[in-house]
């Protein structure tokens, strides 16, 4: 099995060289199984674990200097966040991850070992869900593309959709909020420090368990911050016809990222409230409900009041006010 | 609901001007749903019905230029065609198709007709096999990629693997066989017609029902003809150890396609045993079996003897041989 390629003279060094059926052998080569696989990669498609007789299914398609730069992220980096946003959707419907199917575009010249690591950094993201790569196709273009299913099973829990929050609920979140954000100010303006932030950026780190989790302790409507924190619980505040209130002093704005906005002149709850790719968990639940030490709650759910459907601390979020002179900071 | 926004000057004219949260919309309007479909596109996943708590799972990835051409093929051939060979694929494996995923990259500057007239031919053809679109991701980039993910559900048979074949099972085929690659000769000489040839390749006709049959038949090893007769034999032979050997007296070759074949100077039976994309499924079963009218047995599964392993007629067969002096004829 090849693991540098580019480092050895007997093996290619481009994907032309490699040639596709090459290059798919290379790539599945470096996968694993779970006992959810009962057929992976080979044959005109695979057969995964479906127990709950549901299965969650969602996509995202990647390009190359839209959604990634190959000088600010390795490709293994990549592959990390890429799976990490497909299985994070997954988590927050209240369902366990159990498999990634991947399509690639990969230019000729591109060297072996990009799709390599990329390959790498998907297979050890879903790992860390539990999850494995199942099937995908590759096919050679212009400009890198990565397409990402993730697929995952129910448990026998009902799926928690974004329309079920109720007036009275409260909202609290579970994961990272603002880390990636900070991180790309931080890489934006040229440092590779502190490092934390950076690596954030680089490569996110969802609660996948916590989704599962909220689905058992009667959460009533859930999404992962993909967007930003109040454009994502815009979704759940406009699907459940609700308005929904952050409190800031409830929020997590650590030190560190204090000192970041000093640095940069930015209000890091901006990062907070508008940071998206973090993949942190957002729910509501009833205002009963005991919620494990590792979610926080932020705010609750009100009755309808026209817009804006998001408030904090009771009044619309300005994002253009303040502190935010160097305007949109998010891809 | 939008069905012509090239010819209403209220409604915009490119992807750019529609936006991309309009442009879901605009796509997501045009789906309909199936008793399969427990949640359809909206939220952070779909969830469909997995009946038989096993999910079969596949995908492809198709570029403009590369998969398909814009002046040959209009946006719901391409729909169809894109979804007809993940569905396909879904089929060969015994399962019956439940739903389809769509990642989709689209230029600024497109027209809004080329997506939404896309997104009618996909839901078109998954009508086909009574599956649904639930879900999808829309991104802008420089080249129209289409990547569909297909969902299935064995219905408590055995998923037909490739390796399953075994000396002395014969080998049959249902669904159509060289006329795709009939149609691409007539299209890159100029021609428009015979129409018949030309539609097979603009949009195929897999026989969607034929896969879960042969499953409950008792194929022993199944794959769809995408790559072409031989080609995709070779999978099974290769997956089997075994050899098999085409019969080419047994397979039909219509006589317009021999008329096509006279006229652009190529042996039509290059096209019936090396053209894909026609998607006829094909497997192997026990030689006791009694198979369906639809079935037509073209040949025999034989203890391995080294290479070749996929003969016709007992004799290599030479591609580059007599009629084919045009050179591969395929993309």
């Amino acid at each position: 099995m090849l693991s540098s390629p580019g480092g050895n003279p007997h093996h290619p060094s481009t994907v032309a060289e490699l040639g596709e059926f090459g290059l798919i052998r290379e790539l599945t080569s470096r996968l694993d199984t779970t006992p959810s696989v009962h057929l992976g990669p080979g044959d005109d498609a695979a057969v995964v674990a479906a127990p709950d007789r549901r299965v969650v299914a969602t996509t995202d398609i990647l390009l190359e200097g839209r959604h990634f730069r190959r000088d600010w992220s390795t490709a293994y980096d990549v592959g990390r966040k890429a799976a990490a946003q497909n299985l994070a959707d997954v988590a927050a419907m209240g369902a366990v991850p159990t498999a990634l199917l991947l399509g690639l575009v990969v230019p000729a010249e591109l060297p072996v070992n990009w799709p390599t690591e990329l390959m790498d950094g998907i297979r050890d993201e879903a790992r860390v869900a539990a999850a494995a790569v199942v099937g995908g196709d590759v096919t050679r273009g212009d400009v890198i593309t990565v397409a990402i299913t993730a697929l995952g099973d129910l448990r026998d829990k009902a799926a928690v959709t974004r329309s079920g929050a109720r007036a009275g609920d409260v909202v609290a979140v579970t994961g990272w909020l603002g880390w990636s954000a900070a991180g790309h100010a931080v890489l934006s303006r040229g440092f590779r420090s502190p490092r934390a932030f950076v690596e954030a950026h680089r490569r996110p780190e969802p609660p996948y368990h916590a989704g599962p989790a909220a689905a058992g302790l009667g959460a009533t409507a859930m999404t992962d911050v993909s967007d930003g924190l109040i454009a994502d619980l815009g979704h759940i505040a406009v699907a459940s016809r609700v308005r929904i209130d952050v409190r800031s002093r409830q929020l997590d704005v650590p030190l560190q990222m204090s000192d970041i906005g000093q640095a940069v002149g930015v209000d890091p709850l901006q990062w907070v409230l508008t940071g998206g790719e973090d993949h942190a968990i957002v729910a509501t639940f009833p205002r009963d409900r005991k919620l494990p030490a590792r979610w926080r709650v932020i705010g609750e759910v009100l009755p309808p009041t026209g817009t804006p459907q998001v408030t904090v601390d009771g009044a619309p979020w300005d994002r253009a006010g303040g502190w935010d002179h160097f305007g949109p900071d998010q891809d």
